[in-house]
């Protein structure tokens, strides 16, 4: 028998989902996109996840009653981390709840996006006005101003049916396009986020500032590798190669647009700029241009720039005169989506010296302030994403996502399914808590079985068993199915986890810095809503901080997507965040190997409990 | 019999044409497309028309013994208006015979054309210096430069595949290629005039301004049309229309870029900017903007200011990525070719008043100096193109293109071939002719074939004939093949005389001035080349100024082409021009009509004689 469900449907974007009854509102709402964030992780602690439902929910917790009012509960908030599903429900994301980062542009009166219109209500031509129609409507634009020659060709036709009364699109001085009558009100952008394995665009309303609707689709290049390295190799092997991996994410991107359209009904003429970031390779292969010399040393992108190109020439499903904005990378490994972090964070213009970490299907690191901000790029590898892990399985419905050990095991599932692998927040839930239990040593082996049953409850030490995989500990098991994490599991987290402590302690020996001089460390990504943060610090994936210094900011490359989308300011910032950045290439250093073959140990027993 | 003929092949071009013994240089290189100016009307007055030849012609003229010296005649310099062809010959066109104006930007070191290459050494990426590509290319270009998303493409395997040795080609600030090794020396762009009925393009040099090749063809539009009109009402009739005229053009250019090639042997991507003049309605159909607006009152252009489009978004045939630069329009049917008529001939720039008028398909009028300048076009029909006459046809083999009366009439052919019609110049030439005798009096009537015959010689009273088309006066027999001039064929040439002269009458009345006051009056086109001055202003079309004032300045809008494809300042003077000159729209002038009804007449015999 299957668990009973409900649909949760999520607004404004008014996408559904079904979930398993007793899901968490914010788990549901990651299944149906729509972004929510949750610096404390899911605990209750921040009340930043506040969302207004209306439907069957589970009863108030203890962490709601704390942060909520009576005023907010009459008109249903809830905390999206805390709320479960019973029945039916409608959820309202507000805006701001996600995008305090976003919501500051609309309060500090910054809303200034690259796309404007005006409309104009023109004087009509006499013999003794015989001005051209692009004169004239320069002139009523103002000065600087200029008409492409597409909205040209429209020119003469549009006034006259509209009796010389036009909505002019412009992109900055540009005029691109001459709508008729007054279409000021239908003004939309998407900000994509390229990911390796997953693009997500958010489509805003550049009048307001308001995200009216979100979509995701697996990236179409993962046909040719899951990985970077994998895609510019295929790349190298043929110009055909290079053409399918641009036409594969366009492609992708494209299908995002149409999800985005349906879900909100906005005309496809009225989305008039895509902005874009990506990891470097991302955005080489965004634009058509071979990644070739960033797998070869000396390891050198081909373009760094911000880069402005029409829609129709890079075949964006938008109005095709709009533009795209590409945002600029900062090295070979460091892309516009660590712009991104940067913008959404703003670490660049603080005092203090704050860390952030990216991880992704790779690993970004960051490390400054307004002073001085470095940045490096480590091979983490999928293992956070599931892949390489004999288990391992993207965060969707089965995926093990919460793992606590006390005399046994017990595991929470995604939409509470059928335990069907782990994903990456469980992986490292798991390996941490096996650590704290002593059934993995701080040089990541696994307690044999005879020791295990001396020290620890009969129950754990049945779960150590010889698998056709090799020697394992066993997570779940249902019916004859079994999920479990092999010694070489452990080694691949020890891969991964190593190369990003191994980057964070060079970008702080580069720097000068202690860990005392270090005031917060930002978990961006999927993975920073997601990870346990006091798991992360056990196993040492990030520094041994107080918890209070570890704070998840979510999905920041997207945040600074759309920023950029709603503010050319934020554009210039991205710009010179890009040419200021030092770039600290790892392989190059000899201390590298020294210390990633250190960061590789798991902590002792007195930093992991903090 | 057939006449003797021989081939006269023109250089740098090496276009070759067969001739009759007997043919004007002059007139060979006409119909070799080889422009050859003439300022002086072919009257071996100016010595303007030079050339080197090496062949079988004529004896040396008083004219060319006064105008060449010993050491000229050594090196086989002629004047082409002079000499005319016995045998075989090759004729060397000298840069600078024609091209006062243009050989005044190389002398006075303006050359300064749009597109430009540098060659670069880049230094390689090294481990220490990992900046990408575009930006080691821009930091060598130095400040301010760009590169284009097509050369960035490009950039990564051409680095590598030329050491890092790459010769950079810039429109203005912007890379838009990179091409391995030192490519400078090839350069080259095209200057295209679009006319109604032809279109001459002329291949030039960027690096030294020569004159490389030159090719015309007939507008592929005329099929919808043989003036501007027609092909706005059919572009009106449908949009699918307007593709066809726009594609019609461009395929008329495109085959004017072929033969182009085949002279030069130049590749298609070394010619890196197409310019191009036309009037205001070849310049909409040529952008593919709908002209509609052109052909209704009050007679508004959608589109006057000068244009810049890549060549793949126009269809044009050369590097896919170059600029086309289409000049400025001044008004409805005041268009950037007569820009460029005032461009080569300085109008805009004297302290003497002056006077250009420049007729093709339309006549466009030109009056003023530095303090204020005004323009009108006038329906002149295409009359002096040979159209609506019943024996009216273009100036090729065959037309009769010079006629003088004495006792009878002598005529003088194209290529000295059979009288098979009339072109603009004879009909000028008749007309003034008829007028001299008295055949025709000043209100434009033939005379009773009576009158003439107790008044006029025999000969000519026997020309005075009833023909099918009415009465008419015989210019020449060939057995039973007659070409006549009928009273009706008057009429219309009237009608465009009338047109032109009024719009010259009330250009002077709105400047305030008297034909004492005009300097200069410049024939451009064409026909300026090949009339006969004395005969235009004995029938009034060219006011009644001393000869000495009435200068031909031959294709004058083809030489502002140029001079806008050279430097980039002619092309900002362009602007300043068509922003500065005063457009004059006759047909609301309520003086017009009468002004036009009395310049149909044609002046009395006091102001004919000079």
């Amino acid at each position: 028998m299957s668990p009973a469900t409900a649909h949760v449907t999520f607004f404004p974007e008014g996408k559904s989902v079904e979930v398993a009854v007793g899901t968490h509102l914010s788990r549901a709402a990651a299944l149906a996109g729509a972004f929510i964030d949750s610096p404390c992780g899911g605990r209750g602690a921040c009340g930043k996840c506040r969302v207004q439902a209306n439907g069957a929910l589970s009863e108030l917790t203890a962490a709601e009653r704390n942060k909520l009012t009576m005023e907010d509960l009459d008109e249903g908030w809830r905390l999206a981390c805390q709320a479960t599903v019973i029945g039916d429900t409608k959820v309202k994301v507000p805006f701001g709840s996600l995008q305090i980062v976003l919501s500051g542009i609309q309060q500090q009166g910054k809303l200034a996006p690259g796309i404007r219109k005006v409309f104009l209500k023109l004087p009509e031509p006499t013999v003794e006005d015989q001005r051209a129609d692009v004169e004239r409507l320069r002139a009523a634009l103002g000065a600087g101003a200029r008409v492409s020659l597409d909205a040209a060709r429209d020119l003469g036709h549009v006034l006259r049916a509209a009796d010389f009364a036009v909505t002019a699109v412009l992109a900055g001085d540009e005029c691109f396009a001459v709508e008729p009558g007054d279409t000021r009100t239908a003004l939309y952008g998407i900000a994509f986020d390229i990911g390796t394995t997953t693009v997500v665009g958010v489509m805003l309303d550049l009048n307001t500032g308001e995200q009216v609707a979100v979509a995701s689709a697996l990236n179409g290049q993962a046909a040719h590798g899951a990985d970077v390295i994998s895609r510019i190799n295929f790349a190298m092997s043929g110009p055909e190669n290079l053409a399918e991996l641009q036409r594969a994410v366009w492609e992708t991107i494209n299908g995002v647009i149409a999800q985005i359209l349906r879900q909100s009904g906005v005309l496809r003429e009225r989305i008039y700029e895509l902005v874009a970031v990506g990891n470097t390779t991302m955005s080489h292969l965004l634009l058509g241009i071979n990644p070739a010399s960033l797998a070869l040393a000396p390891y050198v992108p081909v373009n760094g720039e911000a880069r402005v190109e029409r829609a129709d020439r890079l075949s964006a499903a938008i109005n095709p005169r709009g533009p795209v904005y590409a945002l600029p990378n900062i090295a070979c490994f460091v892309g516009s989506d660590t712009v991104g972090v940067i913008m959404a964070t703003r670490v660049h213009d603080g005092d203090r010296v704050r860390l952030a970490i990216d991880i992704g299907t790779n690993g970004e690191i960051v490390l400054g302030s307004r002073r001085r901000l470095l940045a490096c790029s480590t091979a983490a590898g999928p293992a956070f994403e599931g892949a390489e892990i004999t288990f391992g399985m993207r965060a969707t419905d089965g995926a093990i996502e919460k793992v606590w050990i006390e005399d046994d095991v017990k595991v929470q599932t995604i939409s509470k399914g059928r335990p069907r692998g782990i994903c990456g927040s469980g992986l490292i839930d798991a390996v941490a808590e096996m650590l704290r239990l002593g059934l993995l040593d701080q040089s990541g082996r696994l307690i044999a079985q005879d020791d295990a049953c001396q020290a620890l409850p009969r129950a754990l030490c049945d779960r150590l068993v010889q698998t056709e995989r090799g020697y394992a500990f066993v997570l779940a098991t249902v019916g004859k199915q079994q999920v479990y994490l092999t010694q070489q599991d452990v080694r691949k987290l020890q891969l991964a986890k190593g190369a990003i402590s191994a980057g964070i302690a060079i970008l702080m020996k580069e720097l000068g810095v202690g860990y005392d001089d270090i005031a917060e460390v930002l978990l961006a990504g999927a993975f920073g809503s997601y990870v346990n943060p006091a798991s992360s610090r056990a196993i040492g994936l990030v520094p041994a901080f107080p918890l209070s210094r570890l704070i998840s900011v979510g999905n920041a490359a997207s945040v600074g997507a759309r920023l950029a989308l709603l503010s050319t300011e934020a554009r210039g910032e991205a710009e010179e965040i890009a040419a200021r950045v030092e770039h600290v290439e790892l392989s190059s250093r000899p201390d590298f190997q020294d210390i990633f073959v250190e960061s590789m140990f798991f902590p002792p027993p007195a930093v992991r409990l903090g």
